[in-house]
């Protein structure tokens, strides 16, 4: 059994998550396109040599009878309207970061699943399927370093365009710790913080970098987060758990060690593409397994993405007042907690 | 298009080859399996869920028209029957190590081979697909390190079975250090030497372990391998190439990093199915893609076969004479030359 | 020449410098000592086997006309008249931290050393004579990373007595980073913030243990300090600068490297005294000899010791107040301006 | 009490001894000097600053009643007799490598010091104080890893200059190796045999570099030493004891971790005088403290002067034949068995 996707939106992500569908997992094909550029989806067809049809819009593609699960991969605020009407239908749905725009966004998509009375959503928080998360996660899970206190990240781009704004070392970067974080704990975020560190001058006027984002969670674990992304030297992940007993840190990417000109060292992504590119893949396989297997998806789920942007926006807040805002979520649905259990 | 498998010998290394074409790589399929206990055949068929014909021997799977490549995991000695007879009927072959257990065995298929008149035959040594050491190839190939002088290797299990006899710590165990070094610094062996240490007494009476192989190549670069196949502590694989101008080490398996009870430290891997998971899945990926692209598989050859033969069974004559044993090869036939251009 | 030491104070660390000058360090000498417990102060002498007058009183001490400089290692609030006398008498002065126990204690101090014109006194900031920090002052000033931006600490101790209270976080642990950073950095603290993240259950009912310090200074950066010392698994401290251009770490301790039971690691210390043994010694013989080379002693000054008091001081009204506190300096008298030229 | 120490040799060797033991160690004092060459003697006097008569010879300098201890740092042909002349004068001697430059030569040494009746020779092999063998050491010792079953080692320099020859990476470079693993493993040497691999370009053409040598013990642990000394990147010495039950490792000489142009890494060393400074710091403290405790120095021997004489001509008879050569030594005489007790 195959599971059959229609791909709304055939930019950079949409197209390398083809590729990913079509060359390197198993159980799942591509058979429909579109694109708000007709061209461009026509292109990406004919360039992927892929057997898909092309549809003028996402509400005609979610209609095809063949397409059982739908790729979300269009401009964030595209989002929201292509979920909403393929939980309509009754179709699955792989949705990329954001889930929609806005916490109220999420909402309706959240209670729009209910309503369906099946998990249908998962959303692509990539990261929990990273091997160096998933050992973390184990680590924790058996208790190796005892309870959680405190958490130190970082996450650094070597540069970024001009057309990166402050706000989006929140909603484009820090998202991603936002939720592999509280997976990672089984804790929710209480209040967040974000202080300003000297600028660095390879930053351009208009942004502020770096920042340092302090989360607390309800359980008071506390939570900084570096986010660099003028760090000029590579990308740059880095996550360590404090714990009561031990702690535990992400792993280095995995690079030959060299003996060079005096030095001793190994090597440091410098393209962000390049760091989870076995995490992506995992999670579009789990994606069609755990489908195949039990009828749903069991990866990050329509509340965790709620939860990404309850939290962004506070963030945001936090990054004008130079307070301590609080981040106010809804009490979780049972629908979501029961599945909890199968949670990746 | 999908490349359809036949798969003989449906043991361990079968049933998770089945597994990885069904479940884990893109573009293959089983539609066909047997073994010399047709019993095991079916079982594997139902286990794994998939759906093929169970054939009664290797030349009725063989002849079966949709079966376009031929998996042979079977027993070593029955590997040679099954290479020639699919070579013959003009099908694929993956065949894992050994290809056959002679050199004289390696040498008619080499030459069955290059009668059809094109590539048919990939052997299983799957660490050119391991990411170290393609970075390690990537690395002298840039001349990061100058020109390779000398390599020291390590090759350690953390136990063995009873029936393990001093000679496998060749045929099974540095086999694989044989393929991979030649690959990696373009270059044939021209002696092989092999000391034992002081014997473990962690292993049984009738076998040498540790042992120490010294081989040297054409171009006079000398290579060590410690095998010690009862080290306890875990499986460990080391490979480091010394360059006139710096040096390469295979890195670490990637592991979460702990501090805990007054250490500081990472992980080792204690099963050797864990160590080159992701190799195997490439090494088949490749095998499928490389034939989509190009109609021939481009991984190890059947004259890579010949090599590790050749040189083993020197490597078998050092350990009783305990002198320098001479590797004699014939000359590389123009066929595998000119394929040698494409190979990975 | 030797520098001929009076001791004032033969507890543990009196001793352990009386050790030190006496069995490891070139060109000092114990001549005298003196204790508020006399019988410890003869034993002391007669223990560590060297020839020195025991002194009834630090007063008497510092008058004996052999004494050239005297080691304060008495009890903190006993600190400041002994300095005051010896800088009185014109003797040099090796005074172990606090300086003084307040900031008006280390004003009349400095006060006192400049009415004397020249320097006298170095306190015992051991840290800045640690090859670790020695490498990250020089890449900083080498400007191989750019100007700094931010520094994340942690200060890890496994467990302390019943004795230690959530104040000496600040007054005996974090002042060890208050100096070493603002010297590694050349910069002054403007506020301080502490947060106490979820407590460890290792800690006494009366102890906030960890404590999360955040500090900023007159230029910008930002500097985060995990002080936990309840930490179980051994004694750490980790330093890491992020620069424009790049991030340098210090070092870990220099362990052995083992393979064993499927890990991968080295040793962590676990007794603090182990952690800066080499440091020690370095700022004792820097002392002797800059007194030797120069007349002045050339390391941590009186005005450092000012320095860390009003930091520590603003560090625990943040502890009680929760809010963001102003470190207020009094401007840098020029006597001190000019010794920096030469300062390590 | 202070030794007194006589120097015989004020080259740069000698000059870097007179300054250790004058400002940086505890407890010496240089009186005496001498040099073939007169004027360097009293070169060495002036600018080092120290009080100390300048000799016209070694004999002469040996019959001064003041001198406790003769530092012999001469060119290693002239060591001998000084050494001889000594021990007849009943006066300590520290000797730099090589004891002498023959066998025959340590072995009268070694006799006239057993008539003497008392231990009064040290060698330099300062690689027995080094942290990292040091902690090595006491994991063999503690049973950590069990019994020692090989040993890898590398030993490499940037390059060397025109007057190295292809038997001084025996004589001035294996030398260290050949005393440091036989202290560490507690066994005597076997035999010894020398391969030639590749050569590099950038070694002049009179010399063979690099060398790989392989060393068994009577105990039957085989050992290899790479001996790479043009190999351009850095000063490097690897050490790595394989176990029954573990493996140890040298650490890394200790550095700051940089990130920074898309590497991670730390510096390594490019000259071999401050790989061991410390260690040359710590061998002269315990020559003048084992004597002042006991009465006799406790650091290596002259038997152990011997046996690196005698391994070190069977290395260079092997790089000479190609084959494996016997190290024959004589029986360990009673008076260095029970002096071994005390030995570091």
């Amino acid at each position: 059994m195959t599971l059959k996707f229609g791909v709304v939106g055939t930019g950079t992500l949409g197209r390398e998550h083809i590729q990913r569908i079509t060359n390197a997992i198993s159980g799942g094909e591509i058979v429909a396109v579109t694109d708000i550029n007709q061209e461009a989806a026509k292109k990406a067809v004919d360039q992927l040599g892929i057997e898909a049809k092309v549809y003028e819009n996402d509400l005609s593609l979610i209609q095809d009878e063949h397409v059982d699960a739908v790729m979300v991969t269009s401009w964030g605020p595209a989002h929201k309207p292509t979920v909403l009407a393929a939980i309509e239908a009754g179709k699955y749905v792989f949705c990329e970061k954001p889930l929609a725009t806005t916490a109220d966004g999420c909402t309706s998509i959240v209670e729009a699943e209910i309503r369906s009375e099946r998990r249908l959503v998962q959303v692509g928080f990539m990261r929990r399927y990273d091997s160096g998360y998933v050992q973390m996660k184990e680590a924790i899970e058996s208790n190796d370093i005892g309870r959680p206190l405190m958490i130190h990240c970082a996450h650094r781009n070597p540069v970024v365009s001009e057309t990166y704004t402050t706000d989006m070392a929140i909603t484009d970067t820090l998202i991603h710790e936002i939720d592999v974080l509280h997976w990672l704990i089984r804790d929710d975020y209480q209040s967040v913080r974000v202080a300003f560190p000297k600028k660095t001058t390879h930053a351009l006027k208009h942004l502020r970098d770096p920042q340092l984002v302090t989360l607390e969670t309800k359980g008071g674990i506390v939570i900084d987060v570096e986010i660099f992304v003028n760090c000029q030297y590579g990308y740059d992940i880095q996550c360590e758990v404090i714990g009561e007993e031990g702690i535990i840190r992400l792993p280095e990417v995995s690079s030959i060690v060299m003996r060079k000109e005096a030095r001793l060292g190994t090597n440091i992504l410098t393209d962000w593409k390049d760091r989870f590119l076995d995490a992506y893949n995992q999670e579009l396989q789990d994606f069609v397994d755990s489908i195949k297997e039990t009828g749903e998806p069991r990866g990050p789920s329509a509340w965790d993405g709620y939860i990404a942007a309850v939290t962004a926006d506070a963030c945001v807040r936090a990054q004008k007042s130079g307070e301590k805002e609080a981040v106010i979520l809804k009490e979780k649905p049972d629908f979501y907690r029961k599945k909890a259990r199968k949670a990746v």
